[in-house]
């Protein structure tokens, strides 16, 4: 049964009154009646007659994934958009670049509930989507519907910095939830609810997670956990926010033995049944706001993501918008209804596929790297999921942890650092990334690394430099 | 002299961090550096190849203005985009697809700025541009820079309602400042500062104008108004916001006994010097916050804005920016630099006087309905500027003024609107655009029309119907 949960919401978004300009534009478009109510230019005049986009044509699911091109297959997807509609499931421009449609535009949405129907069967029956401009702003906008200034959020203990930095600016507490190697862990955060004193700090109101392939641990969270958290949301009545941009790259386990390109490509069925479990599948109270972005899986430039809650909650964020982003771009709109239209849910998921599998190949390659270069005293855990590995270093085994570094292992964290980028290979100290209110005392330390951005033989490049780095400042050859 | 003006930020933006992770990203690009910092996609897997845009080509300065089609000139405007970057003013897909610029693509600012340059000439050195993603977003970015909760805005008695729920739900408080026919009064304005009792209310830290063709009253400051505001900005210290999103539809005066179609194109020159001039125009001091808009010149879905300010306040909108929207989509940026691009300053100059000329002939054209079919009771004033128009009526003049509406203008109001959108024309009440703490006490209202959204015949329909309805209403046949 859905929970009203009303009770949560900040003052600001309780105080949004309905526009009385809102109650006049219902009437906009209706029969016989002349509209002279809103400063809507007309469409006749807006300078695009028809865009063209050419793109990748699925299948996509070849040994290269992805890597297929259109100018190796000789195939593309040719979007042709007009100020008309032509086809049913294109967003015609004279639409998209009007005003209007706060929630998103309808063919879109059409194409991203039934996708998310797909993936992950919300089960219950009023929850709905709408679009947001990516998941910094969807996130921006969740505080703003939840968190008074002095409210406090739950976090992940090592969390995405720029999230902080959103919430820290609207004065909002942090609560770090400890962790290990496979994300949150339910027992810690049952713990800190139980014992919570309400007279010191309000007690949270929601819990911030990236769920999978996380940032910047590179964790995931299993099935069983994902169910204890959900229960605990449950038994103390708060909302899980799950920011899911990476949910798509889940190369499960490492295998030592086998080359990537190698992996049969699996069916839909088999691809669908081998992805972890949303909050938002187990989701029968309503408490769970999904955060969805195109910008790992096709583009971040696209500046589009999607939110999936109850219909109640999504109407406060729709309040938000309409005074603040109003929507997502018409182009973005248009060409991405357009492109996903042509594709439809089965190409659509090949192209995922056909993704996971670019990132299999380079996770798999990553590991290789690293048990090549690292010296012992490194740990790595390969990530099931996401675009981030982590190197792992207990400060303690370097020969001058006491005295040069005063037994502070940020010190050493800080030397290696500056030690790799001299020697030609960026990766981020793990510290960077602490929730305010961050409690621990162990002597580790780690570096957030991704294989995303670079290619397999830069990787290759970087790492042996990051190796070499850490071999001379802890002195060791192996 | 460009002030410093941090002692009106809010707490919110003065305790906005620069993100440590921003300290890493400046070495991403450095020769023989590999980056494994950051989690970018490689661009090599955007799903768009190649992008074509066609839009209409200059000239647009013909008798029809921008109603002259690529169709009825043979001719267009091909805006091709790659990956890569062909001309040097295309913003090539894989850079304005990625993530990054959060201040807006450097090919499309550099148009911008250079617009800026030829309209406004700013007249400090240290003023800058950066993207939004429309005006609505600047102005909550802009509340969110300034405002603490309880801090206090000037506003313009009547202004756009939407503004006013953005500024509603962040608890700031209101001043509104009396306006005439011609907008808001520097006097009155004055005499509400030295009379200020801080004590009371915290002193205004800025001043919210939509300037030219003002929402909803159509009015428009005039130079000499514009430079006793400017004046008073400087002489207590507040910020003034101008909301200009019409600023190029100024379609100078109502000439009764001239076809808008008749009236001579313009020389760029004389177009220039026609314009009146912007707060920014006359802002010696960096005192002044313009946000401008693709939404009335181009089409609103671009959801494109931008920003034009002293560049210590950019700063701190940028990291707002950072942690919120990001930035404008890619494919906005893209499409609009391209088509800019291919226009140059000279085409766009072209398009807004064919766009003026567009405006002239529907403003001419609802002035005459009004002489045809309002009765005498009506006043109305052809606006100068923008999308709006105004009928003021009198309620006193209504025959059961005293008795069926208890002398209450506002009750008459509403008799109106319904009546006349039960006859087919929906107008918009003007009180549904008062200020927060508006005090008034004149037995007018008006109502808020447009000439933007429809075409001619339905503009002698609608308001045909209005005057009917206005005639029904208080008993009169003329």
């Amino acid at each position: 049964m859905v929970k009203d949960l009303h009770h949560l919401l900040s003052e600001e978004s309780k105080g949004r009154k309905p526009s009385p300009l809102k109650s006049a534009f219902k009437y906009y478009g209706q029969d016989d009646l002349v509209f002279l109510g809103g400063g809507l230019p007309m469409s006749d005049y807006f300078p695009w007659e028809k865009i063209v986009a050419y793109s990748p044509a699925p299948p996509f699911t070849g040994a290269a994934g992805i890597a297929e091109k259109p100018s190796e297959t000789g195939k593309s997807t040719v979007t042709e958009l007009y100020k008309e509609q032509v086809e049913k499931f294109d967003v015609p421009l004279a639409r998209s670049l009007q005003y209007g449609y706060t929630a998103g535009q309808p063919e879109l949405l059409d194409f991203l509930k039934k996708h998310t129907e797909i993936i992950h069967h919300p089960p219950y029956p009023e929850w709905d989507t709408i679009v947001s401009i990516g998941n910094t702003e969807s996130w921006d906008s969740t505080l703003r519907t939840f968190c008074n200034p002095g409210d406090t959020i739950l976090v992940e203990e090592y969390t995405f910095s720029s999230a902080i930095e959103t919430a820290r600016a609207l004065s909002v507490n942090f609560a770090p939830v400890h962790m290990d190697d496979k994300g949150l862990i339910p027992e810690e955060l049952e713990k800190l609810l139980k014992n919570w004193d309400s007279s010191v700090k309000p007690f949270p109101k929601l819990l911030y997670s990236i769920s999978t392939g996380q940032n910047p641990t590179g964790s995931s969270l299993s099935n069983e956990r994902r169910k204890q958290i959900y229960d605990i949301a449950c038994k103390y009545d708060f909302v899980i926010i799950e920011d899911e941009p990476y949910y798509f790259l889940q190369m499960g386990e490492y295998n030592k033995n086998v080359e990537a390109k190698d992996i049969p490509t699996p069916t839909h069925e088999e691809f669908l049944n081998s992805l972890v479990k949303s909050f938002l599948s187990m989701d029968v109270e309503g408490r769970v706001v999904r955060l969805d972005s195109c910008s790992k899986v096709l583009a971040p430039g696209t500046r589009l993501g999607w939110i999936v809650a109850q219909k109640d909650l999504l109407e406060r964020y729709v309040r938000l918008h309409e005074v603040s982003i109003q929507t997502s771009s018409g182009f973005t709109q248009s060409l991405i209804a357009g492109l996903l239209g042509r594709w439809g849910q089965d190409g659509y998921i090949d192209w995922l596929i056909g993704l996971r599998k670019e990132y299999t190949i380079k996770r798999d390659f990553t590991t290789r790297c690293l048990e090549k270069y690292m010296p012992s005293l490194v740990k790595y855990d390969p990530p099931v999921a996401g675009m981030f590995f982590t190197v792992i270093i207990d400060a303690a085994k370097h020969p001058e942890f006491a005295t040069k570094y005063d037994s502070d292992p940020i010190k050493v964290e800080d030397a290696v650092y500056h030690r790799a980028l001299k020697a030609g290979c960026l990766m981020i100290p793990g510290s960077w990334f602490r929730s305010p209110n961050f409690e621990g005392s162990s002597s580790t330390f780690f570096f957030r690394g991704t294989y995303a951005a670079v290619d397999l033989k830069q990787l290759d490049i970087g790492l042996e430099r990051f190796g070499k780095a850490i071999k001379e400042e802890f002195g060791v050859t192996n």
